[in-house]
């Protein structure tokens, strides 16, 4: 598994100026989806993720405190949707919000196809305890 | 102007399907920003702009019936930062909400770049009132 794009240097950027909260949303690699395709599925997993959190009490802090230190997000790419949903069950063990985003697949994949999940925002430590090994790899 | 990635196609789906509110990102091409990099900037103007909504009386409304009608989300390129700020100024006159993204630039930009706007969450007629010709370029 690799970043996709420039991820390195956002984690390099994340080293000399640490920021508290973030959210990671994970993408299949696998599904060969073109840019702009990517992007909307990467925003509706970082919107849904968000509007989910806004719902409980303690991710609507969570969100303010984000936003406020520059709602940084990082987009990893998995290998299929076994290793995006292995992930998915470590946010979920850990207790950080997650959204799962499917396809209507009236474009590019077919219907039903899950594409993305955000995990977070959530305080880095606790993500990076679910989604760490992806930077490493 | 040409469209990212399969925006064509989410164009289709729409006319099969009518949704009646969505939200458009603006992405400048002159950036040439890669894949995962750009995901990033249309995930942060997606989300600054439901905030920003989520702060007024009208914009709360809005976000609740987009995101109940599927949050539909279509990513446009723009030539470059003047084009861009053309179709701020156009929803700003027309009372769109609007978020403008600047890049921190210590990664694949120069400090301060602009690199994408989010145009809505708002109804489907009204933002194409303003970025319609994008569409059909």
């Amino acid at each position: 598994v690799f970043a996709v794009g420039d991820v390195q240097s956002v984690i390099l950027m994340n080293e000399t100026e640490p920021s508290e909260y973030k959210q990671v949303i994970l993408v299949r690699i696998d599904l060969r989806l073109p840019p702009g395709k990517l992007a909307v599925q990467v925003a509706h997993a970082s919107v849904d993720a968000v509007l989910k959190a806004l719902k409980s009490g303690q991710g609507k802090e969570q969100v303010r405190a984000w936003h406020a230190s520059g709602s940084k997000k990082v987009v990893l790419r998995v290998a299929d949707k076994a290793e995006l949903f292995k992930y998915k069950t470590g946010a979920d063990s850990a207790g950080i919000i997650t959204a799962l985003i499917t396809d209507a697949g009236r474009t590019t994949v077919p219907p039903g196809t899950v594409t993305a999940l955000a995990i977070g925002p959530d305080s880095e430590e606790k993500i990076d305890e679910v989604t760490g090994e992806l930077r490493m790899r």
